[in-house]
């Protein structure tokens, strides 16, 4: 039986406005994983909240807060684009265990063990070593399964990614990132970590920011699509889903913010290279949300049916969000 | 030529009162190295240097602060015991580079680069494996050498430690631990380590916490004395300084913090258990800075000449300051 169509980005971090909430709109999205912060402390953190409260009261026509997975139907049922919110990096916990229930209290649903370096948690992936999970990283994962906030682990490092699976008693996502048989960049996942986030019932989000795409800003659309679809017989089509890292308006000081935070005195490039410092060229089949319907038909031409692109545009999202994002059955288990 | 007799005790964080300086002054004390912090944030580590302000204006006629080298010398000619301030984690500068030199504007002198757990910079000593120093930890090594604040590896993991010495342009310290060799305690440094610190003309502190001792409280002064004297065949003598690790009148609400800080939910004993969670039983011939005389005896008894003793005592610290705590020579060494 084909599921109706739901169109879910799994991650945007744009200079958030009320074109971009009307672009969602065109384009049909039901709701996005926005990202709260890169670097942010516990306070800092805070204000970025404080924004979105001002967005959700300004734009309440437009978008809504999504605090459990039930709320992206409702959000849908009144014609809103739900928002969740996730962090890129285990900052907003700084050094303090009690911090993970706090944020997911406030709204946090998604959080990365590491984002690039090394965290007080994991490794990310462009330290050199990766000695994975930390003391504290295993009591930060354990908190995460029982109070529901999703692991992700988009920007860390291959033996941390597979330990925080083998650890967690929850699925673990990457919610922005592509196989590395696609590109062999950084930030792309191995074979052996895409199986294993299957394995644990977890999800990939194919991301669309060109570093990620082979042949960068000139990757197809096709090529895109058949990506995925090789994609689903490597992890099976229920644990794929979309994050395209769309970055809108963003002025470059946010890509500084992003790959120098405060850790830097010399200019990290990240992704990029001195001669190549700034935002990439974007896609011409994925400019902001109003092109999302081009990735529906992108993956019907590849031979994708209803009901597997309905998974993959949105639904597969939904059931990893009710899997991983609701607070685990009973507090017993903590003490098991 | 002998020089004259000089004390610093290299580790010290009492509750500290009117009575433990009063105790300084009576065991002859010239200078002491006082932990800061443990897990403090930037923010936390203003308000403990904020309670030293208060210290050093209510104590004036006992204590007085170091923020260079030279002010050791001046603390003596007034009477007073010298206190120059060290952090035993590098929590102090939080995600940002820019905070080690503010912190060392306000005279912090030494920082750990971790304690126990992995850092933003390196690894600890009860991690199950270390990779090393980190990309950040890299930069903030650079910084430190340009400011003058001394890379201390105490709590830290033998490659870190390691890592951290091939990569300061400067001598790196171990201001309290022992021997690996005369006590096999997970705090204790691996001859591969101690010679690494000699080599880099740096300096070991010899731990009287019982946890470090062959032993436990029930050490004697001969042996610890004789640990020296072998130490100071491996390292040479002029590396050998002593770091008491005197936390005197501490509640067990210390212990539980320097163990757990923020990052555990659960009890970690540390170098405890759950059957000897609270403070060691202290050592007999050392209950407080008071007996600090014994040591100079116990040194020479065990064969040391006075010079020797005067260099173990205290002037060998100032030496390393004097190597370490200083300005870098030139801005432009940062450039090169």
């Amino acid at each position: 039986m084909s599921r109706e169509m739901l169109t879910i980005d799994g991650l945007q971090y744009s200079n958030w406005s009320r074109d971009i909430f009307e672009q969602m709109r065109e384009g049909g999205l039901d709701a996005v994983h926005a990202t709260l912060v890169y670097h942010e402390t516990t306070r800092e953190t805070l204000s970025r909240l404080g924004e979105w409260n001002r967005r959700f009261e300004a734009h309440a026509d437009l978008i809504i807060p999504v605090h459990q997975p039930s709320d992206i139907a409702r959000a849908r049922s009144s014609g809103r684009i739900g928002v969740f919110l996730g962090a890129q990096n285990c900052s907003p916990i700084e050094d303090d265990i009690d911090m993970v229930e706090v944020m997911r209290d406030l709204g946090l649903m998604i959080m990365q063990l590491t984002y690039n370096n090394q965290s007080l948690l994991a490794c990310g992936c462009y330290e050199a070593e990766d000695s994975g999970i930390t003391r504290f990283g295993r009591q930060v994962i354990r908190e995460m399964n029982r109070v529901g906030m999703v692991i992700d682990m988009s920007h860390s490092a291959e033996r941390s990614t597979l330990e925080a699976i083998e650890l967690s008693s929850r699925p673990v996502i990457i919610s922005h990132a592509n196989p590395a048989t696609f590109h062999p960049a950084k930030r792309n996942k191995s074979d052996k970590v895409l199986k294993a986030i299957a394995e644990c019932n977890g999800l990939l989000g194919f991301s669309a920011y060109p570093f990620h795409l082979r042949n960068g800003p000139d990757c197809t659309l096709t090529e895109y699509c058949e990506m995925i679809a090789r994609t689903a017989d490597l992890m099976g089509v229920e644990h794929l889903a979309i994050g395209t890292d769309l970055c809108q308006n963003q002025p470059t000081s946010v890509l500084d913010w992003m790959r120098n935070g405060r850790w830097s005195k010399d200019m990290d490039y990240g992704e990029g290279s001195a001669s190549n410092a700034g935002w990439p060229r974007p896609l011409t089949w994925l400019k902001d949300s109003r092109d999302l319907p081009n990735l529906i038909q992108g993956l019907r031409n590849v031979g994708m049916n209803e009901d597997e692109v309905a998974g993959i545009m949105g639904c597969n999202w939904v059931a990893l969000l009710e899997r991983s994002a609701t607070p685990q059955a009973s507090n017993t288990d903590w003490a098991a």
